[in-house]
């Protein structure tokens, strides 16, 4: 059977690997995931109740207004209920923005390293990707880069904080590049870990509302899979304008999240000692990560979010993390990137212990 | 902002109202809802246990391998892992058919009237639509419009039993028409509802087992929003020839289904009793619908499903379902298909009592 043309350009997904498999393969008793940026404190209290008390309700489809998380976000962010869309993960939000704005003939523009995704999502549709030399977002170039073909791209993702690097830009920075941008090009802000960098430095704080205020042509995103521990449910957001929200909606299938998602999500925003403890213990392990890089005279890149990425000169980070997946520790390698490197989540203090201890006797 | 030029032609989806927004909005004290067709005896045992228990794990990324899931359904379907993918819910799949079979270029062909969400899917690629003249699904029509249509149409939608219909073609009819469509024609099988067919009637029984072995272009899609009672969960899936398969999961985003929905799944698959009693108490309440209808000279399909269709002549659908909702029963008012009729999902038997006591006065 022959499929549409696009496909043959496109590559299979191949899945990481689950805890479980990974246990058994290599005979570990004990397995320490920080390798997908979970929350460490696990589920919020407030959502667990909630999806407990919600079980029974299974059955019954979505409220595909989803009116009760929108008002929730809408007060969160002081924007109004039209100028939100809830996806399946901000994943789903991204491939709504690349489907309203890119295809075959025109591009967009990305920093040197940045989350996977975008490239994939765009791949469907043919879109040519631009991207900056280096790896980190310099704005210069995305600048020179976005005059040089601006007749061309049509969207900008900045990735704030980037992942899977960690650094950020300050939020007077961005409001500055986008001025210089066409409102016929859509600029993409991803701040799944924004509330990680917000919390260690005010500067990178970026608030929708403004944003879209001052913007028509900015989408916000944000996602519950991080700071509010629901990355099993699938569930983020895009704020912007109506206009934007309205174009992607055409392109939302009905009943795009879980009903039980919807409510969780609504019960992770009000669960405040959840987030507090989860921003708290962050920092503080990331300072030990630090210190341990500095030990073994492991570059890094000073991180915004919750994880961080150790750089290596001689040593090779698949043989790294191959060492420590023997032990029961995953992490990510970053080869795939074209990076000599590994990123870590920040654990708990018992977890991060554990990866001290392994990796130090690996490294010698 | 301008968006590609596709988006122009679709139009935004209107969300279903909502219980709670109907009850306040009437003000009505209950409220029952026979417009969905979700299972009357809400999610399985099972299925609450494990959702109860997997609480606590909401914050861990779902095994994007899906194995635990396939492997249940590879064992129930003696089929290979290979020749299966999850959706959210099986629209999802029907999504992947359609992106992967067709463009502005080709066409499909459904029944005249079916899943109405076939013909929006299918607009997002620009495709065009065929459609019988009869509203229910005549073989010897599908026949007569794809042979006139054969370069152009690559899917064919067969709805097995029919939804909003009810009615259902039998298996060997199905094989049958099968073989006179060219290999490289989809042809998509929707068996949404086709355990409540095979229990009234073993001749509408499919086995995607069968209908794999001797087909390499069939896709048999089933769910877990109807007899598994986890509509409210989105999780569905196809089964096919592996190169089908694979073409469909360069289309997938990676973790389209919330590991909750995954584990539940399996749960409700095992959850008999609850299947059982759900296939008994659906086609002894149709009985009491029949009835109804006879009495009070209401046209019917007979369904194999678990929901009835009264047709009317003189009375107005849209004033019947206007009258019921201020009684606080909702259904699916047909209009928007065409049809003066309301399509009623057989609930439990206190809420068919309750329809059939207030509609009795209705239709007085």
């Amino acid at each position: 059977m022959k499929f549409n043309e696009f496909l043959n350009h496109l590559s299979n997904y191949e899945p990481g690997k689950d805890i479980e498999v990974i246990a058994k393969e290599y005979g570990v008793k004990e397995v320490i995931k920080l390798a997908s940026n979970e929350n460490p404190f696990g589920t919020p209290p407030k959502a667990i109740e909630c999806l407990r008390q919600n079980a029974n309700k299974a059955h019954l489809y979505p409220d595909d207004s989803m009116i009760e998380l929108k008002s929730t976000l809408a007060q969160k962010y002081k924007v109004q209920n039209e100028n939100i869309i809830i996806g399946a993960g901000s994943d789903q939000v991204i491939e709504f923005a690349i489907h309203a704005k890119l295809n075959s003939k025109n591009a967009f523009l990305q920093a040197g390293v940045t989350f996977a995704m975008y490239e994939i999502y765009a791949k469907q549709c043919g879109a040519k990707c631009y991207k900056t030399q280096s790896i980190t977002h310099d704005l210069n170039e995305f600048k020179k880069l976005y005059e040089a073909h601006k007749d061309e791209i049509k969207l900008i993702f900045l990735c704030l904080p980037n992942n899977p690097l960690g650094e950020c830009l300050d939020a007077s920075e961005v409001t500055k590049f986008i001025k210089g941008v066409d409102e016929d090009c859509l600029v993409v802000i991803d701040a799944a870990y924004n509330e990680f960098a917000s919390f260690k430095d005010s500067k990178k704080h970026l608030e929708p509302c403004e944003l879209i205020k001052e913007f028509d042509n900015v989408l916000y995103l944000g996602t519950f899979s991080k700071l509010y521990g629901l990355g099993g449910l699938r569930i983020g957001y895009g704020i912007a304008n109506a206009n934007i929200i309205n174009a992607f909606y055409k392109l939302r299938a009905p009943f795009n999240v879980s009903n039980l998602a919807l409510k969780a999500a609504v019960a992770a925003i009000d669960d405040d000692e959840f987030t507090k403890k989860t921003l708290e213990n962050n920092f503080s392990q990331m300072q030990l990560y630090k210190e341990f890089a500095k030990k073994h005279n492991i570059k890094i890149i000073d991180s915004y979010t919750n994880f961080i990425t150790y750089f290596f000169d001689e040593k090779n980070s698949t043989d790294l993390s191959e060492k420590l997946l023997k032990k029961g520790i995953i992490i990510r390698n970053l080869k795939s990137y074209g990076l000599n490197a590994i990123r870590i989540t920040i654990g708990t203090s018992y977890e991060n212990e554990k990866f001290f201890t392994e990796f130090d006797k690996i490294l010698r």
